[in-house]
């Protein structure tokens, strides 16, 4: 692959989205090279039908491994249609949340096992990895407090409604994933101002981008 | 499990809906046992959507292994909503197509490979096996050639607008799960008529009535 694939990664209430946004204009500043932004679950059409399916909150039956299995199939979608045929082309590709999210919700805090969530999504991504991904580290106390404050503004979805220690646990998913691959893994402390958690992050992202240049 | 697992395997216009209806009326007459009569892809609600996703012909960019995990996760939230609860309770359910239809269809006719896919079916239904599973035998011109002949009261879907090499690879599919499971698997040659599928089928299902009674 001659791309460049980044993938951000963090509970919720990181800041992963305000993040994308500062990236995705420092990122065009620097280079001319084309740039793909996306996210998941979603991302191609039938990924987001997909997402809609997920996020649904009248789907409060939904089994955890009925939910990583969707997980699976949207990202297999997103991954044939978008980021492959982009990575092949040489473009940047930007994705808030790729197989990471799934190991560490639905392998780790759901409690299906981390190894057992990672074979579905090797079925999926037949080999595909990130370049390199961002990893905003939170506790789940800020990170909550942070959505909470947003409420006005974003509609809580299913997935947002859990508990504390539910999010305690997919830090904790995180955490063993970097153990599995540091070199892959940026962890940037996302309790600091947005301003900073840009400054540490572009200056990674940057080099990454010259490397490909 | 102290319930009975009956699913019906088979092509594309090899009889399997009008033996479900027949197998309905001879096990009710048979036995006061609760049964419960389910299809896949679909059997409850999550599953439903799951299948009308998978089943819209505007889809026809879906790839392979997007079609094998949305199949695995609709089968998983059947197992867990309706399936299993049936057999714990000494229920008797009757299946149109199960794990077999992933392995066939995507495992050897899309290609995919028999291994991978039952892997992924393996997370979905952890262990849950069919006690029996009918198979009804036929080569891809008759199953075909019954389809075209019902075209006016049945709208072919996507998946049924394959082609006869296609049909062909699902069989072999099949006959390779049957030589790796042959005490689970009853073949019934389908080129006969409803009544000889019917009475040979009947046979069987009603020895594995009686082992439970």
């Amino acid at each position: 692959m001659k791309g460049l694939f980044i993938t951000i990664e963090g509970p919720d209430g990181a800041g992963k989205s305000s993040l994308v946004k500062r990236l995705v204009t420092a990122i065009q500043s620097e280079t001319t090279q084309s740039l793909v932004v996306t996210r998941e679950p979603g991302g191609s059409d039938i990924a987001e039908e997909i997402r809609e399916l997920l996020l649904n909150p009248t789907h409060t039956n939904m089994d955890a491994r009925t939910e990583a299995l969707l997980l699976a199939a949207g990202r297999r979608q997103h991954v044939v249609e978008k980021i492959r045929p982009a990575l092949e082309e040489g473009q940047i590709v930007l994705c808030d949340r790729f197989v990471d999210s799934s190991i560490a919700y639905q392998g780790q805090a759901r409690g299906i096992g981390i190894e057992e969530v990672k074979a579905i999504n090797e079925f999926a991504i037949e080999g595909l990895k990130p370049n390199v991904t961002l990893f905003l580290d939170v506790v789940a106390e800020v990170g909550l407090n942070r959505i909470k404050d947003k409420q006005s503004n974003r509609t809580q979805d299913r997935l947002e409604l859990e508990e504390i220690t539910f999010h305690e646990e997919v830090r904790k998913g995180y955490h063993a994933l970097i153990k599995q691959e540091p070199d892959r893994f940026i962890v940037v402390d996302a309790s600091q101002s947005e301003d900073e958690v840009f400054t540490e992050a572009w200056s990674h992202i940057q080099k990454e981008i010259h490397k490909i240049k």
